[in-house]
C-alpha cells in the first residue's frame, strides 16, 4: 500500500446523511485481504437516476448492464466491488453480472433494472461473484445513513485516500443536500477515467433533468482531468435523486432557473471529486492546473489542455521542477487544434514567460523556479486565435507512477 | 551522458561512400562542450530532394524554411546542429535561419533555396548561430566521403548511440547505394518523432519520384514508432538523390516497376533507422513490436497499434515484465477504432492469452512470463472486424525515462 498522496486534502469532509440513502461496506475477499471491498448504496423507492459511462469500446460487463438499466431512469441500489473489474471476461462476466443483479434485487425487493453495478480492479480475470453475493445479507443488514466514508474506502484500488465531497444547495426556498464519493488514481483520462463516482441528492428531480445536469457537469469536471491518458473499461458516474428531502417546487426542466444554485453546487462537487482523483494520480507529487484561453472554441481549449496534461515530457519536467515552457509549446503544437504560433503566450505561476512567439525579453526565472518547487503548479496558455477557454487538471509523472504500474498485478 | 541503450545494435554498420555526397562534423559549442554538434552534408550539383516535416502546428524556424526550400526539389547542402532546436524563437529564430542559409550558400556557391537546415535540442532559446557560421569554413574544408559516422554522432542529443544504416539496391541492371543517419530518443511520436533523418542515394531520381517513395516509406517506418506520444516541433526527414552513381535506366514515375527493388530497400532502411530510434527510447529497457490485425483498415490498425504503444499502463507493465494483457485490451478500447470486444485475440510472445472476449481456458502463463523477461517483446492483437494490419514499434516506460526528462534542461 503506497503512502497517502502528498497532494491529498488534509482531512476528508464528514458527510451528513442524505435523506433516502443508506450505505454499507463489507470485506468480501474479492481479491484483497483484510480490507473492505464491496459497498452497497440503497435508495428509497422512486429515486431517479442518470449515469455517464466509459466510451471505451471494450467496456466491462457491469458497464454494459448499467447502459441498459439506466434507460429506465429509476434506481434502488448500486452494488460496487473493488479488486476485479469484471472486464473482458466474456460470457462469464455477463453471468456474474446477472447473478449479482438478481441477488441484490431479491434482497431489496426491487426490479432488476433498478440495480446498478460497478466493478474496478484487474481486467480479464473472472469475477468471483459468489463471494459478493455471499456477503449481500450482511451488507443489507448493515445499511445505515452514516456509512459514506466506509463506502468511499471500500471502492479504493490503488487510491491512497478516500474521496468524498458534500454540498448544500437551494431549490426554490428549500435546502437540499448533495453527497458524492469517488475512486480513481490510474488509467485516468477523459471519457472518463478509471473512475467510479456515486453522487446522491435528496432533491426531487426527474431522470431527464438529472441527465442534463450530469452531462454538463461531467464535461467540466471528470472530462477535464487526466493522469496518464489511459481510458478505463469501467468508468461509471451515477447521479441519484431520492426526493426524500425538504419539499421544494416541482422541477420539470433542466433549464428551470430555480435549478441554478443546484447546478452550480453540483458542478462544484463534481470538480472537487475530479480534482481529488487527479491529486491521487499514481505517484503524483505535484497537482497541475492548466488554463487554456484564446482557442477556437471551449472544446478546442479542452483538447489543447489535455494535450499538455497528457504530455509525458511536460509531466516529467514538472516532476523535476523544471519550468520547461518549450515542452508546453510542443504540446500545443501536437494538439491538432488551431493555434497561432506567433501569438502564443505561456505563463507559469502567473509569470509570463513567452509571448508573441518567443521568450519575453525581461524574463526572470527566479519566481517561476520558486513556483515550480511547490505542490500546486499553475500553467496558463493563450493560443491567440479565439475566445475558447478550458481548465484541465492533472499531476506530474514520477518514479512513483512507474513503481506502482510496473508492479500492480503481481 | 546516460549509458548506451541495452537495446542498441551490437555495432554500428560501416557506411560506404555514396557518390556525390561529402560530409563533415565539427564542435561549434552551440550548447554542449567537448563534442561535435554541427554537421554538413554536401551534395553534387543537380541533386534532387524530397522531405517529410513535422505536422506540429508550432514547427521550428528551420522546419518552416525547409517547407519552402523543398518546393524547388533540388539541394546542395544540409546543415544540422544539435543542442538547440531554434523552435519558438520568433523573429530571432527566422533571422538565425537566414544567416545560416546565406553563409552556407556563399561557402558552397549555390542558391539559398538549395540549402536545407535542421536543428534539434532545447526549445525556446535563441540559437547562437554565430557559432555555427563561424564553424562553416572548417566544416567545408573538412568535407569527405567517409564521415557518415561522424555526422551521425554530431546530431545526437539524448541519444545513447549513433544511428546509421546502409542498403544496396538495383535499378534496371545497375547497383545503387542508399545511406541514412538518424537521431532521436525522446519526444518521439508519429508525424513524426523528434527525429531527424538524412538519407542519400547515388541513384538518379527526380524529386517527384522521391516524394512518392518517401511518403510511402515514412508511413510504414517513422510514422509507426512512438516513444512517448510527444511530437516534436523539429521533425525532419530528407531524402536526396545525387544521380552520381552507376548509370541506370531513366525513371520518370514512382510506379515504374524497375523501382521495385529500390522501393523495398529504401523502406527497409527507413524501418531500420526508425527501429533504432525506438531502441534508443529514453530509458528503454525493452523493445516492443506490436502487430495489429483484423482492423477495419490498415490506418485503423496503425491507430490501434499506437494506442497500445502510447499507453503508459501497457509500457510500465512491460517494464515490470508483467504480461498484463488486460491493459492491452483497455488500450484497444480507447483507440476509437472499430473492434469487436467479443472477438479480440491477444498473444504475447506468440502465445495466445485471450480469444473470443476472454482468457483462453488452458492459458499457461509460464512461457509468456519467460518471454516478458527478455529484451524483445512481441505483442499481437486481432480486433476481429476486418483485414487491416499494421506493425508498430515502441519501448517500455521506465525509471530511466523519468530520470532523463525530469532533468534534461538543467
Amino acid at each position: 500500500m503506497p503512502p497517502r498522496s502528498p497532494l491529498a486534502p488534509v482531512s476528508s469532509p464528514e458527510l451528513p446523511p442524505v435523506a433516502g440513502v443508506r450505505l454499507s461496506a463489507s470485506a468480501c475477499g474479492v481479491r484483497y485481504r483484510d480490507r473492505t471491498d464491496v459497498c452497497l448504496l440503497e435508495f428509497t423507492p422512486g429515486t431517479a437516476v442518470a449515469g455517464a459511462l466509459t466510451r471505451s469500446l471494450s467496456s466491462s460487463a457491469p458497464v454494459d448492464w448499467c447502459r441498459r438499466a439506466l434507460k429506465g431512469g429509476r434506481t434502488r441500489a448500486i452494488l460496487v466491488n473493488s479488486g476485479n473489474a469484471n472486464a473482458f471476461t466474456g460470457r462469464l462476466g455477463e453471468a456474474s453480472v446477472g447473478r449479482c443483479v438478481k441477488a441484490t434485487a431479491a434482497a431489496l425487493g426491487c426490479a432488476r433494472e433498478e440495480v446498478l453495478l460497478a466493478s474496478t480492479g484487474v481486467i480479464g480475470e473472472p469475477l468471483p461473484d459468489e463471494r459478493i453475493t455471499a456477503g449481500l445479507p450482511g451488507l443489507v443488514a448493515g445499511l445505515g445513513v452514516d456509512a459514506w466514508a466506509a463506502a468511499a474506502a471500500a471502492i479504493m484500488t490503488t487510491d491512497t485516500f478516500p474521496k468524498l465531497a458534500t454540498r448544500r444547495a437551494r431549490i426554490g426556498g428549500a435546502e437540499v443536500r448533495i453527497n458524492g464519493i469517488a475512486k480513481g488514481s490510474g488509467m485516468i483520462a477523459p471519457d472518463m477515467a478509471t473512475m467510479l463516482a456515486f453522487v446522491a441528492t435528496d432533491a426531487r428531480l426527474p431522470a431527464t433533468v438529472l441527465r442534463s445536469l450530469l452531462r454538463d457537469g461531467t464535461e467540466r469536471s471528470f472530462n477535464c482531468i487526466t493522469v496518464d491518458g489511459d481510458t478505463s473499461t469501467s468508468d461509471t458516474l451515477i447521479l441519484a435523486a431520492t426526493g426524500a428531502g425538504s419539499a421544494h417546487p416541482r422541477i420539470a426542466r433542466a433549464s428551470d432557473p430555480r435549478l441554478n444554485d443546484f447546478r452550480v453546487k453540483l458542478e462544484d462537487l463534481l470538480i472537487d471529486l475530479a480534482c481529488q482523483v487527479a491529486r491521487d494520480g499514481e505517484g503524483a507529487q505535484k497537482f497541475i492546473t492548466i488554463d487554456v484561453s484564446g482557442a477556437a472554441s471551449d472544446e478546442a481549449a479542452r483538447r489543447i489542455g489535455l494535450a499538455i496534461g497528457n504530455s509525458p515530457l511536460v509531466k516529467t519536467a514538472i516532476a523535476g521542477a523544471d519550468a520547461n515552457w518549450g515542452r508546453i509549446v510542443m504540446a500545443v503544437g501536437k494538439a491538432g487544434e488551431r493555434a497561432n504560433r506567433d501569438r502564443i503566450k505561456v505563463a507559469i505561476g502567473g509569470v509570463t514567460i513567452a509571448a508573441r512567439g518567443q521568450r519575453v525579453a525581461d524574463y526572470n526565472e527566479a519566481p517561476v523556479a520558486a513556483h515550480m518547487k511547490g505542490r500546486d503548479i499553475a500553467l496558463s496558455v493563450d493560443v491567440g486565435v479565439g475566445r475558447g477557454r478550458a481548465r484541465v487538471w492533472t499531476c506530474d509523472l514520477t518514479h512513483g507512477y512507474i513503481d506502482i504500474n510496473a508492479d500492480y498485478r503481481s
